[in-house]
């Protein structure tokens, strides 16, 4: 494997592949006793962000430099990007100082893909778009996979803006080829067009989604994305789809809730709901444990693909 | 010893403790020859400053990486701040992803404290609002004590906006603890409400000042902070407050002048008097020396608060 | 060697020097069994880019790190300048935290120079104002010394845009310290005033300029500096001076194209000209040779200016 461009098209072999050293890496990093092996030790990683981000930044510049890696950071803000230069060339270039990877946000859906077919080095896409963002969903998957152990059968159902996120479409691919069934939950105005090729169960009731699911990942609302009239009102879309202790104390009180954050709190999750992650009933929120795993899961990812060379055959 | 967060209510015997391993650093530090011990070896310290700032988060990274520790460097305009996450959340996010430490930044006062309560990595205050901003007060204190050995009875003047300096409070706190007499010489308007139980010495005369103190600390006038109609005219102000030679001359030659930087030049200090390190008679300036020392003060707080097991006693 | 701020006045034999290092380092560089020597492990380095720029910060942040430094990133928009501190009291005062070198890049001409005699420290610049750009200069002189062998007599045209380009005067500066023979093309509105005393060929028409040379380095046309009415249309520009295959196919087939990057396609440089690595005829591209090139050129002059006693002779 070259690239992780998307979770379509990968099989369930491959992502365990990864959850499983995801597995090790994380026992790895938790224990500060340990010394990580440092399999990346010479490798450059551009970190190319187009986007703001601090998380998932952070999270794949802590993975590179646990496996040794030289990360280079890279932001729209302050690069050649405003002298009008085309994302292939800036790529080319970068590649001609022998940087091994790109890991990439950009806001162009497609973007990473397109960028893996004009270089030969590594390209992990960060998010591309309202396209896929695969880290997000391995990490959730993981998360979910250290509480049901297996996901075949387990019903998931992901809340929110489904229309324009990248975070749901990777989850879908990603845990309907693990077996998992996947519900989606949100307004009519933000499901996709093509729900019947995605394969999932579609909600636009919450309470119908609570009543069916086993686990919630709830969508950040990206209320700074939102033009086009597709939104109701943030009162009205609280009051319809916030995940609330009232609404699963009436309907199901054990749920695993996850969440990629940033959150907004009291809008699409209220704040007892993403802050308890001691149950003494009702749900019970993983959302911090996500952001540990992901640091895994991108350990896992770049040692992956940056390896070694029984893993580069494409 | 968990955090620094400000200066207030930390004893004389751990000041002295940081600025003795300061000293030690400080020596290590300016010989090349020396291979300093990588004591921070394996953690991950986030520098996070939600204020621009160039000579604190440098220091602050060269002490760090000093020590062996990696650097994660977090600004405000490309982070997840800009999607209106709470700074708590974004704290406890980094937390998770297993950093050790915060070195913060941040416009609102009080802010550092508030971070230390609700995370158990350690904080370093790194400048919050106008509340404090204890390793400056720290490198000063440094500096002083190199010049006077002894800080008891030693006659220390801050001069400039005392009301909205935290450099001021912090070097308040630490210097009074030390046995200092500390002078705050301001215009009326730019005094602080709590002069009384600040335990100094107030002038509204610099020429009054200058004839009490020993060596002064020249506060940056902050002509990027001051709304709200304190101010009298630069003209005024440098009139009235700036320390000249021409002032110095008239009454009393030898002063010792710090500044925290960055300088304002002919405003609250002239170009002469901040530039003259080798005194021929009149006053000494050690602002350089002060850039050098804050290497050093960082150091050594750093590896007191990350370094070992001894120090990590609450 | 203390600085490199510019090649006018730099020797034939210096130039050389770092041409044969530069030739060592790219092999260390491409070789990825190699292990590089960390001649600079322990030494700190600013990269202070008053400017934007992505490929050039990149590449001596590649450099310093593949010797082993530690680099520190230091942007005008996240810093003290903001606070209105000068350029001399930034530089003094990181200089006091015991940094060994500055790479700076900054819009006033002459500002390198002018910090090199202000500094005990090793400056290198990467670009000031329309002054110089030794590095860039140094990379196209290795890439074409490649292809050319010796550059006594080769004849080598800079196309664009010269009166504005810090390029252009290092490469003349350089080449013709070499023997070879300089033409510079432009518009008549965009020579520079000096053209006798730069001692190279002037001319107005590209179809002179390509019948006399072997090579062409070709300018970016700088829109976001161009104000001041110099500049004819795009349109105009393109079809007059822009280097094409039908410019090429009329007059001269061998053409070794050389351009600093980041281009502006089909302006100065049409994207089949750019492109085109391996001529079945007309021209031949180098232009991403000349990145990697750069990598090792700037890991040669750091190495150069820091890297031991015997080369700190002034």
């Amino acid at each position: 494997m070259k690239d992780l461009t998307g979770l379509s098209g990968i099989s369930a072999g491959r992502i365990i592949e990864i959850l499983d050293k995801a597995a090790v890496h994380k026992d790895l990093f938790l224990n500060t006793e340990n010394v990580i092996p440092r399999t990346l030790q010479g490798k450059r990683i551009v970190l190319a962000f187009f986007e703001n981000s601090t998380r998932t930044r952070f999270s794949f510049e802590i993975a590179a430099r646990n496996l040794g890696a030289v990360t280079l950071n890279f932001s729209a803000s302050s690069s050649s990007v405003s002298k009008g230069e085309s994302i292939v060339d800036t790529i080319k270039n970068l590649e001609a100082m022998q940087v091994d990877a790109f890991v990439i946000r950009h806001p162009s859906s497609g973007s990473a893909e397109q960028i893996s077919r004009i270089t030969d080095k590594h390209v992990v896409n960060a998010g591309d778009g309202i396209h896929e963002h695969p880290t997000q969903a391995l990490l959730d998957i993981f998360t979910l996979r250290n509480y049901f152990g297996s996901l075949q059968g387990a019903k998931i159902m992901i809340l929110g803006d489904i229309l324009h996120s990248r975070v749901a479409r990777s989850n879908i691919f990603g845990l309907t080829t693990l077996g998992a069934q996947v519900g989606i939950c949100s307004p009519v105005s933000l499901l996709p067009a093509d729900t019947n090729s995605l394969g999932v169960n579609v909600f636009t009731s919450i309470d119908d989604a609570i009543r069916w699911a086993d686990a919630a990942i709830v969508l950040r609302l990206q209320l700074e994305r939102t033009t086009g009239g597709y939104l109701p009102s943030l009162e009205d879309y609280s009051l319809n789809y916030g995940l609330t202790d009232e609404r699963l104390e009436k309907i199901r009180k054990h749920m695993l809730v996850l969440h990629p954050g940033p959150i907004n709190r009291e809008i699409e999750i209220s704040s007892n709901v993403a802050d308890r992650i001691q149950p003494p009933g009702y749900s019970k929120s993983v959302l911090l444990e996500q952001v540990t795993n992901g640091v895994a899961v991108r350990t896992a990812v770049l040692e992956m693909l940056l390896g070694g060379a029984t893993t580069k055959t494409h």
